[in-house]
């Protein structure tokens, strides 16, 4: 049954309109008695067309339920402080992709500089960014864009699943590694995944991780940049875990 | 074992130096007797360091052997042509994560307007651009942007699993089918990705795909952007299926 994304006011005056009455009578060509799905808040409606006019469709609701776009277990990103303008373009896509937080993570090949006085007005529009992202993916929940923080000030007890993208690791043991942690996901799980900056994390880093408890994988063959690895990643526990 | 990305130069001269020589004698401590593995070329070279000198390391090669960063099968996206600069975003983003080759689509709700005259430039641009990120993530291989094309001019007999990416499907049988989709890739096979354009695929069109052959699946309980809907089919085809 298609779904079609409608405004409160849609659901409350019983009328479809504008885009969707052209995408449902000009497009689709329903008729009335046909059922269709809408979309607000959250919620989407199972209705019924009841009469066709000249630029809307009325309808009856005959079923409501809650749609739950979000993962049942949270993924936070640990991204190593990108440069330029990839943080944003890394907030929009995983938010996309069902991230619960990001934490931006100074290491010792981050580059950017960010002055203390500044790092407020960076986190709020970073924040509205996430804002944004997920508003345009008609997500329930909006991913939250914590504290600039270095590798050592984060408290890794809080997460029981650690993955740590390692490119070193470009072996099929290590792959398979990679999708065995997201397969043993479970309902409620904490997931951390750390990102290491444009030149990776250094080894010290990634032992310190290691030590904490996180699994080195491999993204797969090729080197991933820093604002791919982290999409990869949210992609590939979605297809296999978003469901469960 | 450590890999390491060298140039030609290094190989030939038997000698680690730079970033490399920082990495291998500071950072991991290397001492001589020691294997790494370096990388020059898609050639991986196991080699035997030999002497440590001020600000470069010397060494033996002691085996050296093909590293091929292609899938075994070739996956072509066809990207419905969006706005602005997400066209090349997502050349980057794909190129790292295996694509074999672009077909830049208009569809019915394709806003862009390409003119004639002004193709051969475009299509030049966007192949540099596939050129750069091959180099970049080490590529074997450099995906082709072929020529633009209506959704009505491409010969779809060339591939044998026909995925389409349709937004309204987002039904857990539907994300289960993409991944069955996904494992059911063989070596050699021609797979094809349809994405459709900011407002989706119209229902007419997605049903001349489905008449072709494609299975209409679904990415998640999300909505994906066109820019990310195929980066994720790319990055869960690479964690499924790269090193079979």
């Amino acid at each position: 049954m298609p779904r079609y994304f409608v405004d409160e006011n849609n659901i409350k005056n019983l009328i479809i309109d504008n885009d969707n009455f052209h995408h449902l009578a000009i497009v689709n060509r329903v008729k009335v008695g046909e059922e269709v799905e809408l979309f607000s808040n959250d919620i989407t409606y199972k209705v019924k067309i009841t009469k066709i006019n000249k630029d809307s469709l009325n309808f009856e609701i005959v079923d409501e339920y809650y749609f739950n776009t979000e993962f049942n277990f949270k993924v936070t990103l640990l991204q190593a402080y990108p440069k330029g303008d990839k943080l944003e373009s890394i907030i929009k896509h995983s938010t996309e992709l069902g991230v619960y937080e990001i934490i931006p993570t100074i290491t010792s090949r981050t580059i950017v500089k960010i002055e203390d006085n500044k790092k407020d007005n960076k986190l709020k529009r970073l924040n509205q960014i996430a804002i944004e992202a997920s508003k345009q993916s008609r997500r329930n929940y909006i991913p939250k864009i914590l504290d600039i923080k270095r590798l050592n000030e984060i408290n890794y007890d809080n997460y029981n699943v650690k993955i740590l993208a390692y490119e070193v690791l470009s072996t099929e043991e290590n792959n398979k590694k990679f999708v065995e942690v997201v397969n043993s996901i479970k309902e409620n799980d904490n997931v951390i995944i750390a990102i290491g900056p444009e030149g990776g994390f250094s080894n010290d880093e990634a032992n310190y991780l290691i030590d904490k408890g996180f699994i080195p994988v491999s993204l797969g063959k090729r080197i991933l940049r820093t604002e791919t690895a982290g999409l990869y990643c949210l992609s590939v526990i979605g297809a296999l875990k978003e469901w469960e």
